[in-house]
Formats: C-alpha cells, structure tokens, sequence
C-alpha cells in the first residue's frame, strides 16, 4: 500500500464506516469518487484490495469490486489484471468539479429502461459468431444507409409489429432517434423549412437538437385527441413532431378523427409529420396501436430506437424518410459519419433473426407491466389522493395530484430531503402539482419504498 | 430442392462452369447475385447444399460456403442453421439494378488497409469481457464527447505516438474522419466561415461531407514542400485541410518553413488548421513525424481514426480541436446523435489498456512495408520507365510514367481489360500519366501479378 492512500484512507473510512451497513458501499464510492476528483487522493495511489477494504468496512468484497468498477468504467480509476486499483491521472487543466450531492436513494426520472435487462451474454456470443463468420469486406466502408442484413430484418419486425409501411431500401440506420431527428431538422433548413411544431406538454428537442440543426420549434398544445391542428397550421410550421401512439408524457393516444386531420393538414400544406415511436412497442392492456406511418408512409417520416428495448449506449435507432426524402437524407447522413458502426448492426440483425428481440421485447414487457402494476398499487394504497394517467403503455406514469398539496417545487424539494427523486410535470409544460414518474428501471421493492417515502413526506 | 431453382440452376452452372477452375468462384458469386437481383431466381428459392454445388462445379466446398456467405452479409440471402439457404424476398420497389461489372482480378485502389489484419478473436474476448464486467450504468446515456476510459487511453496513445498535445476532456470521439471534419465544418458556417481550402491534388471531400454541411471548398495547389500558404491567403479561406506528415495523394512531407508559414497564417487570420492525420501511424524507414498539432495545439484541429489500423467499418475516430471550440463542437455533437455507441467504445478502451493496439500498428506496419516492397521491386523489375514516389510511409505509392505511354484513361482501360483496377492520378488533380497504387490490402503474390498485367498490357 502506498504512503497517499494510508492518509487518505482514514477520511474515506470514517465517512462510509460511520454510515449505515447498507448505505456503506454508495457513501464509499461518493467519498472515493470526490476524493479522486479533487486531488484528495493523488494520481498514481494504489488502492488497498477488495478484500483489505470490504474487512475493514464490514462489508461484502462484491460491494467494494462494484464501486471499484464503476469508478474504473467512470474513468476515475484504473484496473490491471492481479497489478490492483489505481487512481487515474485525471487532467489538471479540467475545471474544478462541482460538488456532488449524494445520489437519491429512489429516482423516479423518467425514460430509462432497467439496463439490468440488456442481454449481455446472448449479444457477445453473437459477438463472436459474427466476427468469426462475416467475409472480410463488411469491416470495410459500406452503405451509409445502414447494413442490408439489418435493414431487412428491421423492415420485417417493424411491418409486423408496427404495421409500417417500410421497404429496407428506404430505411436509414442511425445514432438513435436523435440523430433520425437531427438528420430530419438540417435536411428541412436545407428547404428553408425552419420552423417545427412541438407537442405541449412534451419532452422538447428545442436546444439541444433543433438548435444544432439550425431551426426552431414552437410549442403546440395537446389535449385528450393529440396535437391542436388548428393551432398548428395556425402556426405556420413546416413540421409536426408527435407521438400519437402514446403520447409523452401524459400517454394520451391520437384519436382517429384527429389523426385524419393531421394528416391533412399534411396533405393540404406539405408539411412533415416526424413520428417519435419512442416506446410502441410496450402497450400493456390490449395490442400495440399500429404506427400512424401506417396509414399515411408519404406524409410521414417514421423513427425509432433500441434505446428502451435493449439500452440507450447501443446508439442505435432508424428512420423511414417518405420515399421523396430518402436521396437527400441518405446523402446528408453520408456526408455525417458513413454510416453507423458495422459490428452493433450486424450483431443486431443476427438478434432479430434469431428471434431473441422478440423475446427480448416479451422479457421488457413482462417486467415493466409488473412494475407498473406496482407503482399503481402502490399509489392507490399510500397515497389514494393521486390521480394515475397515461399508464396503458410506456415506461412512466403521470401523477397528479390535489391543488391543496402545494406547489411542485415544494412537493420535489420535500422529496428529495427524503431521499426521492420526482421529476415535476412542469418540466414537460403540464399542469400540475404532478409528476412524471419512471418506473421501468426500479425494482418492485423500490417502487413501494419510493411511494411511501413521499407519500410520508407529503401527507404530514 | 424447390422446382423454382432447377430452372435458373443450369444457367448459373453454365457461367461458372466455364470459367478457369479458379474464377468459378468469383464467377458464381457474380451470377448469383445478379440472378437474385434480376428476380431470375424467385425469393423464397431454396438454393442447393454448399456440398452439392461444389460438386457440380468441381470446386472445393469452402468456395461455395464463402460466396454463400457474402451474399447473405450482402442481405441477397439468407442462411438459417441447419435449413439451408434461401433467396430473400427483396423490395418490390426498388429501381432495378445497374448491370454489375465483373470485379478485377487486382485492384489497386487506394486507401484500403487489409481487412483479414483485424484482430477478430481478441476483440470478440474482449466484448465478452467488457461486457460480463461493466456496470449497468456504462449502457445508459453517456457523455456525448465520448467514453471517459476510451478518451483517458487515446490521450496517452496520441501523445506517445504522434506527439499531440492532448487532454482526454477535449477528445470529442467521432463516427471515423468524417465525422470530425463534418462537424468542424458545420461549426465554421455557424461562424459564417464557408470556404475551405483542400489540397491539390488531395482527396476532395468537397461534394460528400462540405456540401451537406454547408460549406464550400477551394482547391490550393500543394507543391513538394507542403501546400501554397500565399495562395491560401490570397483565397480568403476561413480553413485549411491538410495532410501534412503523409500528404494524400502524393505523399509528399509538409517542410518546416512551409509548416512555419502556414502556422503564421491562421495566427494572423484567424484561419483554423484541419490536420487530416490519416496514416501518420504508417511511416516505414524512419520514425513517425510529430503531428503539426504538437507545435500549434490552439491553431489545429486534428483528427484521425482506426480505419487504417483496424477497419474502416468501426467507423471510429477521434477530433482534438483547439480549447476555444470545444464547447460549440460538442453541443453539435450532442444534437447529432449523443455520442457513439458505447460497447465498440468499451472495447476499443480494453483494446488500448492490454497492448494489443500498439502490436497490432506493428503488424500493420511490417506486413504493409513486405507489400510497398514487393510494389517497389516489382515495378523497377517489370516497368522501369515508371517513377515511384511517396513511399516512405502510408498505404499507396504514387506512379508516374513518360508521356510517351500515351493518355491515362487509354492506360486506364488497358489495365481494365487484363483485369487490372488502377485509379488515375488526375482523379485527385495530379498531372500524369500516373497512377495512384494502393498495395495494404494486397498479397505479395497479387501486387507481383498485378504489375506483371498491367506492364504486359502498356509496353505492348
């Protein structure tokens, strides 16, 4: 052990020892995390061994391998095969850190699948089946469309289970649904088209995504049926981005006479509808809508992403252009990257092939309906003033509550000094005091825990 | 065997059969495809066991196993374990194909690494270890400049190596080369800065990644000590992309007064520099020159990939711009797409962490250096009008010949018909008679043919 960690190690064990046996792991990688970060703990300290330090902590050594893992994949620390952990040398001319607040002991952020789900086994076998089967040319430069192999199992699964409209030639692989949007937004300034309609409430891409892409966006309000259309081509937009399957975040579906009149307004204006199915696939109650590229593929450009359904760090997504636009998006998104990474796609077509994404999508679906369920038990028993909405698909709930309860603010702070973290529908422009709750990445026990510490923290 | 194949079956056999034993494969791989395009062999066509055709064609099995397998990495098949193989059902819609060429028998083109290089076997134990062993958290959103571990390894490697001056906080990773260039110069015409100056002769990026981002190029004539900087100046460009260690095509090396002028350039202008740093890895007789970056870090952008030392299809690269843009180019990245995908990321990190990348630039270099010598030798053995130059580092060599050998384009077709692909120099501005070889991704047995063709087909 080296002369900077004895020093150090006292302050270390003295936060995390002082803790809760249960809490010692998270409150040691907190304290190592900023210990590293601030130069408490030099570059080059060798760490004590697991074994040294879970003793000492009285805790598991599975508890001080996982923080030391995490910190590694963090880029904090450093791991070498039997040589132990070390500190990184972390860049000096790197602004100071801010400091960080101890993490929620339940965060109900919405959007996140349980990453504990991603088939890490079954994805490096085909890993390696892949690598040792493909011919020699796949590794060189290739459509920037995407690979055909992928494309066409794509166009299979997303015919069958979201009723698409779609032909492999016209689909473009991308980074996910932002980089389908992001491709969308620059090809429309190149029309000089810069101005695209949100929904409101909505999730909005305004400066993160339309930002960089050159355009703007103006909010359109949403009510039970979906999108104001009126107001929309009230608006003068050139293009309406919505997600009529399941709404986000207050899960309202598009009803058909006012799916009829966007699609007009489509028709008679030349606008584009961009369709987000961010997460059609995970309808609970009955059969998933079909996508409303369905019914209309010339007025709508159709995207979506492996982000729910296996995991966000995949960067992998698609896009299904009207057949007009696919030249100019194809050569746009040429002139971006050439193409997304080849080994994910094809490992990805030989999952879809295989018939592991379905059950992949069984697997999802099953456990966030259980979670869901739970979350609405939950709800009902502790805090039976809440009204529960947008819960027939989807990985969130919106949560709303009497006016008496107070304002958001004070609900989100009361929260959090208990631990939770709630993310307040006026985040999204919704009316509250409500919330957005995400339920998909949490454990039943979780969910239950979560609901009684607010519902504690707010009835008194 | 469905009656649908029998029909076609006796037209393919007729092709391949033919042909010298040993273009039956190719010639195989030819017609299929075509005859699967076409539509002569319906989709939904079971094609014969790999053993039954080769015997019908008197081939090894493992030559038809091979074109099967392209062709399904082609999407024009699919193969199902144990079922057979089988013609996709390919889109209605699509225009129908161009009628293909028949491949050469040596190509020249340049810029190819050689694909069977690609450490396949490591890279899929490490994508097992990456992922049996990394936290949940790896899989979520990330930070869009890129994986931490990957940047903190890159930083160590480009120092070490190319001389870069560099902090992993300010390495964006990209989608390759083109990502980085695309979206420097998609920051510059946010500036209103829309000329670019390109190398010529160079390898104009000016149609497929400019002209989607906004911007337009102007070509600066490069003369044997580096680019034109007066002329540049004259130009009114707002940036220069350069090549200056290996240029491309000719390969000449940027001299210092030239790399000193240039410097003062963007310093008195404001110009930014763009270092192209494509094959700096890849010098053969001495050792690599220091990157223009490491002199200049806050006038260059620098930029380089792995398409060279392990495939182009990783589509994996790197962009270390100057402080002052590292903000506005990452927030185009984020609005882009995010980030890369994580896992290739990850395992690239490993890759880095274990050694492996350094011994495989080792391999790389020593079995390209065997090939520029057989090229070399080869060419003064069976062609010694011709003048070689540009060798001493990279993945082609530059050969011009007397005028007297007649027009490129006659030598072009010449070359063409013995089966020979050789790119012109004047595709990349260069006067010739000459031509631009790449030699990385071919055999020593293949280069010798290959100018023993094309010599027999221009000294007669």
């Amino acid at each position: 052990m080296e002369s900077s960690w004895t020093t150090a190690a006292w302050e270390l064990l003295v936060t995390a020892a002082r803790s809760p046996r249960r809490a010692r792991g998270r409150m040691l990688e907190d304290a190592l995390r900023q210990a590293v970060r601030s130069g408490h703990i030099a570059a080059g300290t060798r760490l004590p061994s697991s074994r040294e330090l879970a003793a000492d902590l009285g805790v598991s050594r599975g508890v001080v391998t996982e923080v030391y893992g995490r910190l590694v994949a963090e880029g904090h620390l450093v791991g070498r095969q039997g040589a132990g952990t070390w500190v990184v040398d972390l860049p000096r001319q790197a602004p100071p850190p801010a400091p960080i607040a101890a993490a929620p002991l339940v965060d109900f952020k919405p959007g996140s699948p349980d990453l504990s789900l991603f088939p890490r086994a079954a994805w490096a076998n085909l890993c390696r089946k892949v690598l040792t089967e493909m011919p020699h040319a796949v590794l060189d430069y290739g459509d920037s469309r995407g690979f055909l192999p992928l494309r066409t199992e794509l166009a299979a699964l997303l015919s069958r289970r979201r009723g698409v409209v779609v032909d492999p030639e016209r689909i473009i692989i991308c980074g996910g649904f932002a980089q389908a949007l992001s491709l969308v937004a620059r090809f429309l300034r190149t029309q000089g088209k810069t101005l695209i309609g949100e929904e409101l409430p909505g999730d909005s891409k305004g400066c993160s995504i339309f930002g960089p892409a050159g355009v703007s966006s103006v909010s359109i309000a949403v009510d039970e049926n979906g999108m104001d259309v009126d107001a929309l081509a009230a608006s003068g937009c050139h293009a309406a981005l919505v997600t009529p399957t399941h709404q986000f975040p207050t899960g309202i579906v598009y009803q058909p006479p006012r799916r009829k009149q966007l699609l007009e307004w489509a028709r008679d204006t030349g606008g584009l509808i961009i369709e987000d199915d961010y997460d059609g696939e995970f309808r609970y109650d009955r059969a998933p809508l079909a996508a409303l590229q369905s019914t209309a593929p010339d007025l709508v450009a159709y995207a979506g992403s492996v982000s729910k359904s296996l995991a966000p760090g995949m960067r992998l997504g698609w896009l299904l252009p009207p057949a007009r636009l696919l030249e100019p998006l194809a050569a746009l998104k040429h002139g971006d990257d050439r193409g997304r990474p080849v080994l994910d796609q094809a490992v990805l077509a030989a999952f879809l092939r295989s018939g592991r994404y379905d059950r992949q999508l069984r697997l999802c679906q099953r456990t966030y309906r259980e979670r869901r369920d739970t979350l609405v038990r939950a709800l009902a028993d502790q805090l039976p003033e809440a009204r529960v909405t947008g819960v027939a698909a989807g990985l969130h709930a919106v949560v709303t509550l009497p006016a008496s309860f107070g304002a958001e603010d004070e609900l989100v702070r009361a929260a959090a000094d208990v631990g939770v973290n709630v993310v307040p529908f006026g985040r999204y422009g919704g009316t509250g005091p409500g919330f957005v709750l995400g339920f998909s990445h949490l454990s039943a026990t979780t969910i239950d825990k979560g609901i009684s510490l607010v519902a504690a923290a707010w009835l008194t």
